[in-house]
Parts: structure tokens; sequence; C-alpha cells
């Protein structure tokens, strides 16, 4: 019997559209759920383990693995690379594993390009409100960042039709039970179960062998 | 509050995969879940209502209906015509409700070229032993009759890629199961669900006006 590939579960949204929470639940109730670790140039901070927290490169590691195709994503913040290096998920996935990545638009947009059997899954507030509210909530920004959060969530909204999926977070445990419903049945999609005809016709071929 | 149209769900597989039980076990589940009334040329049976067990048409009207694409697919049984009405369908969904099409492969891929936002889900035995002795079990066939049946149904299992969806019967309730939470997962899909973002950008636009 063929253990058929692990689903790399892509979770993207504008920010405030509570993709973390999700996340966060969808590891509590999948404890077999692998979550990548990221290349990154920047510094280790105390207790940071390489290859737990973050796999730590130098930046000419990451420029020559961004050359050679081996991030499936990367972004550059504040002078540091952060990317998600593609044999480390390769290798979750083949082992049969699910994969999940947390990441913006742009990250889960180069993805895409990359690794299109990925399942992309877009979360949205149940309201732009809702969405101001919960910018607010954090109580971390000024109301200048604020706006200008609101602004580029309106803009992100657009990208929903890029995705397979659109998720509605009203209540973060319907979500996230939403978002099972969506990877359980991701695993009947033709695509990822034709290998079972191949090895019904293969034992039909056996039987007439014998 | 715009209502999303209706699942088209087209249940299909080779003849012996046990469609038939699964899509009854989904009328039970789900009474709501409309059933398409086919046309046909055929005499009305004794107690049969136009309308409900049938749409009795004459063959020019068949004809015209094919002409003019009225017909989502359509077969010819002993000189008699078979097929799904566009129209009618199309009502249903466009108010909301779910339809089920269980029909042979020849009828699904039809559908799927006038149709193709339709579900489509490939039903298929855990083992070609298994079909065997199935189709052994309803003991209306004769040998001759039963080797035929085989050889088409392995022949038809080369179709399963050309569905959306496969799903090995092994249990027919978890079968079942596993067909609603594929219709689950298929209202989240973006094509479905886009119209929550414009809901959502429409909303703020009107905040703005305020």
């Amino acid at each position: 019997m063929v253990k058929p590939q692990g689903l790399l579960l892509v979770l993207s949204g504008p920010s405030g559209a509570g993709k973390g929470t999700i996340c966060q639940m969808l590891r509590e109730k999948l404890p077999d759920l692998a979550y990548s670790v990221s290349v990154t140039t920047r510094q280790a901070r105390n207790g940071e383990v390489d290859g737990v927290n973050y796999f730590f490169k130098s930046v000419e590691e990451v420029k020559q693995m961004i050359a050679e195709g081996e991030l499936l994503e990367y972004a550059e913040v504040y002078g540091n690379y952060y990317g998600t290096p593609r044999s480390y998920v390769m290798e979750l996935l083949n082992q049969g594993k699910d994969v999940i990545l947390e990441i913006d638009i742009q990250g889960a947009m180069q993805i895409k390009k990359r690794f299109p059997d990925g399942v992309f899954v877009f979360i949205v507030p149940p309201s732009l409100d809702e969405l101001c509210s919960r910018i607010y909530k954090r109580g971390t920004d000024s109301e200048d960042v604020i706006k200008r959060r609101l602004a580029s969530a309106t803009g992100e909204l657009a990208y929903a039709n890029e995705y397979d999926y659109i998720v509605v977070n009203d209540v973060a445990q319907k979500a996230t039970s939403k978002v099972l419903t969506i990877m359980e049945a991701e695993r009947y999609r033709a695509a990822r179960t034709y290998f079972i005809i191949n090895e019904i016709c293969h034992a039909a071929h056996k039987e007439r062998e014998i």
C-alpha cells in the first residue's frame, strides 16, 4: 500500500483575520501536524536552537538557496532574510506528514507558484468592523499604524480568489473545524487519491497472473 | 446577504461500486437534498406521475431540448431517450438547494462539459475482488454478463482522474460520511465563497459613505 504524500496547508489572510489563533488550534487538535522551521540570516537569540526555532544561515547561504530555488518563499525584513526551505518541507510531506504554514499573502503567493499542490486557505474576518476592533484590541499599535493596517487589509482581501478556500473567522473554533473539514476532503481529491486506482488495477493484474 | 448557489453533486463510478446505496444514505441524512427528475420519451407506467417520477416528453420535444442544449446529459436506451433537464436543475441550484445526480460515467462526463462547476465524485470499490462479489451477489446476472461487467468496470476505473474526488466505498456508511465532508468543504471553495469578500468590502464602502 502506497502511503500518500502529506498535505501542505497554507494558512493566510489579511492581518487581524486571526490566522495565528486558528493555526494554534489546529496544532493542538492535530499533534502530528508538522510546522515548518524557517531559514533566517538574523542572529540566534538566547535559547534559540538551530534546526528547532530556525535554521540559522549566512546571507551567502540564503542567497544561494534562493538562486537554486531552494526556498518556497522568502522575504527580507530589516536587512535579514527569512524563508521556507523547500527540501525540509518536501521531506516531511514525503514521509506522509501534513505540514502547516501560517504566512502573509505575499509569502503564500510565492509558495503557490513553487508548490501549486498545496492547499491554500484564506482566512477572513466576518467584517471590516470586526477586523478593526481586533487590531485595536492588540493595543500595541498607534492610531496611524491601525489606519494603515486596515487600509492594507481591505486591499489584501482582493487576493481571496487566488486561494483554494475562503474561511470566515467569526468564531475561531468554528473556523478551525472548517479547516479540518477542508483537510479531510482534500485527501479524497482525485489528484491525491489516484494511486488507489493503480493499486486496484495492479491487484487485478496480479490475480490474472496467478 | 446573498444566498449562495446550491451544489450540483454528481455521484458516479463503475457499476457495482455502490453509488446507489451511498446516494440513498445521503438523501436520508439530508432531507433537503434535491434529486433531479429526468426527462424520458418512454411511456409512463402505472402510477408514474409526470413531473415526479419523470418528465414525459415526445421524441420531438427531447430532440429539440438536445438541440437547444437544454439537457445536461442524455442517453438513448432501447430506443428511448433519458436525460437531465438543465433548467430544472438550475432552478433548484439558484434557490440555494443542493442537487444530487447518481449517474454512469458517460453521463457524468457529459455533465462535466456542460456544467464544470458541479462536484464530481467517483465511487470505487475497495478492490476488484469486492466488485466481483458485489455483482455476483445481485444474483440477477448470468456468468457472461458478470464477466462483461467486470471487464467494463476495470476499463471505467481509468476515468477516475476526470473527477474532482475519489471515494473508496469499503463500508457504505463511511463512504457516505466522506461525501458529506466533501460537500461541506466545497462550500468554502474560493469560487463559491468569493461573494463574501464583496459583502465585506461593500459594507466597508457604505460605512465610509455615512
